[in-house]
């Protein structure tokens, strides 16, 4: 178990690497309930360890702090009306310091239980849990950018790291893919979350896909051309949250500063780089965009069984699937089986990967999915037809 | 063009007689949004022929009121901050009787209009604006029975339409459908609506399917065992909806007068009868209920290829597809287009028919849809696995 | 008695006569909370004479059914989830004639348990009943006009009943009061509710008054100088109110159909008369039209002092006193105690009365209260200073 | 005006040693509207200095961060769509450092700006900052004590310091005041906030007030013969907010770890002490009390006219009594006019201090405000008759 014990050492790590611009303040704030704090992903994703895997694996093995087990759980049910009120934005304490603390506990007690130990349940749930940190290392940066954003003075991450402008467009083509029975879902043979299940044939007609991202620029016309003030283009709810809400354009885009149109990255405010691909989009505006093209969203199962034809990886891609269950998913026992299931309703499948994505975090049967109205993930659309 | 005149005739004056046991003023109300008032059910319908067809193809024809055409018009976007307050159930006038005014002067002419006229495209409209007038036909019913159970003194439409406890269950089977490419949609020979067009092949596995609905009885089993109690039956929205609203049991059942189970009918408030089949429950109820069981609801295409296996008709069965558009769907120019694609998003598809639904108006390609918390339908389960 | 059974029937029928106009659709709506349905007024009056008197003096009482005791009650508390949900706008049964038989039932007991009975404490409640009959005469007035003006065709009540524009304003002038201890609330010679009660003595330093209303030409003058957006002309809490709800003018006035200013009426839309005085405008509108003028709104004790040296009775006069206990004031024991007391908080007190204000129902002493943000009253500004 | 110096040196290191105890994640969080996070109060109390003194009074004053001077103003207008969503709890930028920076640098501004200056008009403006300083360490304290409480952990602010549960009760006893006319608000001769202005006369008949506060055992009987389960001792509104917000005893009483009621306290969780005076109640707790005990609460006039008869400055005491103006009140110029005007409406006032109140800042004739149904102030009830 060399490998699971080195990338649990690198999957750790790499969580304390995108602390390091944060100062102890921004590990707090919860704006708003799509977003947890910082210091509470570290937290949880800890958590997970502990109560899934050394609790059960680990002989003698102390529990840190049970507060800790009850605070950073995800999994509980409401616990009286005072936590209700609660937010996880009111959890100052335990600190970041004292959170820290847990996971040096935590991944000193992993260190020793991996070392020589050939289990395979344990190696299976490592790297669940490995695969589960991951996908909070994506939630911090979104949540942190959020949250920055929220700031009127715009904070600046990490003045190197260009989330946003600096991934360019190619030129865009529109590659055939032939009607037939295609399999999609996991094969098994790599780790797989329990949504990918269910290996299965679909039947694909003839269509058309794009071998790239919609950009900034092709973006700027819709806008332009009065895109949000044309119901046509809209589906019914996608209308009522764009007025709602006064939607005017892509998350992180801004005027307000030079009059100029500026996007918010992780490096600041900067000039909105019209080549760079799109991304902070709903689900909505995408749709609106590809009616006014004229052209329609993938399926998820017409994504995967063209991936090999295109680059993804850059942005999470709207697909015009819900999220509902493979044929023969079936809900695991336990805890774990409250991992993806229980969600399969009201949300959209995305494609891909991001930016933000941890590295060999990615494949090609990934289902990613939100509702419909978030943008403050790294979304953006390909076309198809 | 006979058929379409008679069938014309009969289909509104239909609507004329689900009326008669109204009163007045149970024209009037809107207590929910979902909800439609009685009276706009009969004026909108009436709308839809003129507005679409008298005066495109009639020359000369005087429109009845112009105030008309504007109140019963569903398709038209804010019309300011006074109408956002507003809500249909202040539309006091036109009263009924002008309405009824307004449905005679239409027919009038409609009649002229379709006497000895083989205008193809006429042919077809007229044929849309009676499915239209159908649909609201099985929303009159549902509508009004919502109003009346809003009543603490539950009002009686009519003794003798028993709308749901005399509608009895069958000893349930499962039937097995074997895997293979099977045709989904309309064939186009007879009237369909565009959600339905994109014939196209799904691949289905092998799945099995129920040839009958679930019944009162079974689905008292899962209330008596405590399954609204219990989240890991439930989707998490569905817990979230079912916590906050306080939901205990299908819409309509009611121990509040006898401390027994009744059930508010179009006939007034009834005993529970067990061995007729269940009605009035969400698609959160259903998934719930199906996950008690160890099965699942079936998919829209697993339903329509096994559709000639099994009656069906008197519930709309929740299936466990999002209502999405076909392959190759598009959406119809000008008005008629807002048909139905714009509501593609957040919703299920429900299929069959119901006690409610008027006698024609099914087939076993029909897309009915509805949010997952909807409870107002004369909706049902059906089983899968 | 013979005096009160004359005054039941004149004030019983006026109410029908309120009801002329209307057409049964148009008893049924309830727009918003504060909006009762205009035949719940019909009946709840009803049912206080019913369940106040009748059952207690009239010996034998058969009551006319009890569903009306239960659904026309407005003191009742919760029962249970339905009716929370459940608006009085959905009670269509009993019907319009129900409840005018219930109307001719209840009259007829009355008359004849008044018939040559000299009990006092019968006389006491027999006018306390008339009264609160008065109270809902103006109410079913202001409700319907609300109800009319949410139907965007603008239904007419009567055409000549002209409830605002025909009422002039007089030439303003301040009258001086000197300071010294006046005092307040009722001698108890005449009929007062409980709320006058506790007469009692008050320091006043010296004043002046307005001997007349505003009226709609210095309003406008308000609104054209742009008082409806610099803030700090208003309360906290009223600029907070006129931001969400986008207030702009007094309800009633509308530029929509011709572009200048016109406004709603009994009557139908009509122009704006700058003559006539100023109505249905909330106490955070005239707090901030006061503070523009360099003015105040007088107390309620103020007014009282000097309502001898004007004209009063056009308009319900907000002053700026909340509405709290007298001295002294006391809650009645049973049912009866509930009349006022509970609403002491967060409302506001009106002087004077309306031009829907029952004949004989005012005087100088009576007290009408409302949140500051409510507008639907005939409502009108008197400064001092 | 070395004595101003030397207080603006004291209250700004008091408002410092509050924040002892605090980590820095301490300093971030808002969970309510009307909580603001300690970081918030000691950065706002710093901007009126550098806002109304430095820039106006200190020649070549350089401002510390125009950024500060923005995001630390408390007065200014919406700042569009982004900051209405955006509450203080998401500013973790400047950091609690850079805010104490802030602090250093405007005080040694101050320190060499009262050095040798004799201007009148500076010493009054200083005087004020200080008391608006001194506002801000209590509402310190209560802010913290609430985002606190919503960790379900319980931190401890301060193991010595018992706010609650040592601020022992007296016996109670009734004291008569005789009626006349009694001046009410300030002389002038000491400092005072502009809603004290407008010393005036008023009239109070003969009352009794209690030399004593309600103390914590005298309420528990409220609470244990039910009094939170019967309508009518409330006002209808108090019995709504008790409703919809399950309030079943004051706020910080807990029985969810032992069984036993328990009480937050700053020093952590602490049985409840009958003998403790009452504290942290909403005004509709209060007034519910009072009504069962066949009492009532005083008015702010009462309160003020008997206030040397007893010992007062452990609670904030709710009167009965509006918050409205005094007679001739005026609002002063430019932005300190803004300061306690324009709440004049929906609050209701409270007399005396509290445990939290800076030493030196009360006075009898102090008049602070809250809406009715706040609990978070160290609030208590002092009978009348």
């Amino acid at each position: 178990m060399k490998n699971i014990a080195n990338l649990y050492k690198e999957t750790r790590q790499s969580t304390v690497d995108l602390s390091k611009p944060l100062q102890k303040e921004d590990f707090i704030p919860q704006p708003e309930n799509f977003v947890s704090p910082p210091k509470w992903h570290l937290a949880h994703s800890t958590w997970f360890f502990e109560e899934m895997i050394l609790k059960k694996f680990m002989p003698n093995y102390k529990i840190f702090d049970k507060d800790f087990s009850f605070l950073f759980n995800s999994y509980y049910q409401t616990i009286g009306k005072r936590s209700k009120r609660e937010h996880r934005g009111v959890i100052t304490r335990p600190n970041v310091d004292e959170v820290m603390a847990y996971r040096a506990y935590v991944d000193e007690n992993m260190n020793a239980l991996l070392y020589n130990n050939e289990d395979e349940n344990l190696a299976e749930l490592v790297t669940l849990g490995i695969n589960h940190e991951q996908q909070h290392q994506e939630l911090f940066i979104t949540d942190l950018k959020y949250i920055f954003y929220c700031n009127p003075i715009f904070p600046v991450y990490d003045r190197n790291r260009n989330d946003v402008n600096d991934v360019l467009g190619i030129d865009a083509k529109m590659v055939e893919v032939k009607e037939g029975i295609y399999e999609i879902g996991t094969n098994g043979n790599d780790f797989f979350f329990d949504n990918e299940q269910g290996r299965h044939k679909v039947f694909l007609h003839d269509f058309k896909i794009s071998n790239s991202l919609v950009t900034n620029g092709e973006y700027l016309e819709f806008i332009e051309v009065g895109g949000y003030n044309d119901f046509k283009f809209w589906l019914d709810e996608g209308w009522t949250w764009r007025q709602e809400n006064n939607i005017e354009a892509p998350l992180y885009w801004t005027k307000e500063k030079t009059g100029d149109w500026q996007i918010f990255t992780l490096a600041g405010l900067q000039p909105l780089n019209k080549d760079a691909i799109l991304s902070h989009i709903s689900y909505y505006e995408a749709s609106a965009f590809a009616t006014w093209k004229g052209m329609r969203l993938p399926t998820e199962f017409e994504w995967e069984a063209a991936s090999h034809l295109f680059d993804w990886g850059k942005r999470w891609e709207w697909t015009n699937s819900a999220y509902l269950p493979y044929p023969n998913f079936s809900i695991a026992e336990g805890a774990l089986g409250e991992y993806n299931g229980k969600f399969m309703i009201n949300q959209m499948v995305l494609r891909g990967a991001s930016v933000a994505t941890a590295p060999g975090h990615s494949r090609n049967t990934y289902r990613n999915f939100f509702h419909p109205h978030f943008q403050w993930q790294y979304s953006g659309i390909r076309l198809a037809k």
